[in-house]
């Protein structure tokens, strides 16, 4: 094989409850990465698009060829030359995991090239690599569900250890993005390094009851559990109409409702298609009601991770 | 019917990572009540056995009675009259539960006497009343597994939501109580208020974890979710030789060890009852060594809950 086209999932990490533990993958957006082998020894970005010119096409700092990089040397292949494509099909800044779609799908490209039949799970401490350089905090609670597929859990960084979670085959999730800007460092930046006992017994019974509503198959278990009296009053802050949104959410029929990752984007959790659909245009239209252009998304959870478009 | 002899377990709460949200059930130690009905309303106790003295026989101050009076109430029967024997079967201010046992074993007394067919877990209104009174908080993480058997979530307090939780039907649970005094109500003052969010997103980590390995029966997944870095670092500095302790679970082949409640009582989860016995006789030796004296027991998880030993 030369070459390889792949595409991986935009994901919604913490999921509430479940602060940089819990995430999710989707089937729509994500990004996708054409790699090729040259014979050139090294790594080289030739082409980004859908950024607007944002990324950098120098292989030192970029997340892609960082972490791909991290990857060859660990399987003993830096004489490879590799020929990176990156066409950003989702938007940069979302809260949707827009590093790690990218960084997954570069990591799943050569895994492939490579022929390298590990499970993609054990190339999660690479990918972590990734986001520690494009968040300044090498966080796995979108590389990993990214990667793996479905819902994951991050029981551990050290040792780094990760779990599959079941889900329930009906779940739906509704994803809006309004096009305001929330710096994934400052947006983690503005939350309290100290909290209340007793405001995290309340976090950890609703994430216990979340994986409890996971593992049985229990979407109003899990909607109920989806409450986070931590981390969402704080980040509501920098998102427009945070609450109205969630009005809008909660009174069209959404089982759940929260910041997706550190936001801007927001997400809700339906039993069918068309509930999302309705939340999505309803929440869209209050959004050019004030002006802020927004991007929609209507998705069941992705249970596979990253797939190979096309191989030559 | 006119009387009836109810058993009612013993329980661990908190199970080491699961602050105030999880318990689990034993098969051994409980405590037992003896109640008949009276020609005279109102509740009287007419004897308390292995308590040296402790309890009080006023009504209004037994914890037993309390609780039994606010589900009297409920259903409409303050007419009735009842006499209680409640026979302690487990130490007092050991950290298994000891109130719980005897509130619970009073409750469904009073329920199976009233020909009451609702699930035991209704109860738990009027148990967590008893815990009220006997510990100053009312809290549900002993009274639930007491009452429903088994692992039980406490998900949330307001509205009160609790959830049966499976579990492997091989753990085994090895206790030891050191015959030291730690009072509940000082043991929860000396935790401290606030805690820091990186080591709160470790223990729901650690939560997530603990739940995933009952809903998949992986008990060593349990055991390396079993860490506290909250709660136990303070509280073990209540305990004779915790530390020496857990070193000695861990090397005789425990799979977690920890506090039992807010201690002194300390258990083990093993594989196997042997492994369980083989923890609790070096523990007690070293205990003796070090001139305290202790309790030990052994037993599977208790998946019941209280029980009819005898009625008329």
């Amino acid at each position: 094989m030369e070459s390889v086209h792949v595409f991986a999932p935009a994901t919604v990490a913490n999921v509430v409850c479940g602060f940089d533990i819990l995430g999710f993958a989707v089937e729509a957006p994500g990004d996708e990465v054409v790699m090729r082998v040259t014979s050139k020894p090294g790594i080289i970005i030739s082409k980004i698009t859908g950024d607007n010119g944002r990324l950098p096409l120098n292989p030192e700092k970029n997340t892609v060829s960082v972490s791909v990089r991290h990857y060859l040397q660990s399987v003993g292949r830096n004489d490879l030359g590799l020929d990176i494509e990156l066409h950003k099909k989702m938007p940069i800044g979302s809260g949707l995991g827009s590093s790690s779609a990218s960084t997954v799908a570069g990591l799943f490209a050569a895994k492939t090239l490579l022929g390298d039949t590990r499970d993609a799970a054990e190339l999660l401490p690479f990918a972590i690599e990734g986001e520690r350089m494009a968040c300044g905090h090498g966080h796995a609670d979108n590389v990993a569900p990214a990667l793996m597929g479905g819902f994951v859990l991050v029981r551990s960084y050290e040792p780094l250890e990760v779990i599959r979670l079941p889900f329930p085959k009906d779940l739906y999730c509704a994803i809006i993005f309004p096009e305001v800007d929330v710096p994934t460092r400052e947006a983690r930046q503005i939350i309290r390094n100290k909290v209340a006992l007793k405001d995290a017994v309340t976090q950890w019974g609703n994430i216990a009851g979340l994986m409890s509503g996971l593992y049985t198959n229990d979407i109003d278990l899990m909607g109920r559990s989806m409450q986070d009296v931590l981390i969402e009053p704080v980040r509501a802050m920098l998102i427009p109409d945070f609450y109205k949104m969630r009005e809008i959410a909660m009174d069209n029929g959404a089982v759940s409702f929260g910041i997706s990752g550190s936001g801007p984007s927001v997400f809700a959790f339906t039993k069918d298609a068309n509930t999302a659909h309705k939340i999505t245009q309803n929440i869209q239209q209050h959004l050019a009601d004030i002006k802020i252009a927004s991007q929609t998304y209507v998705s069941g959870i992705n249970g596979v991770g990253p797939k190979i478009l096309g191989q030559h």
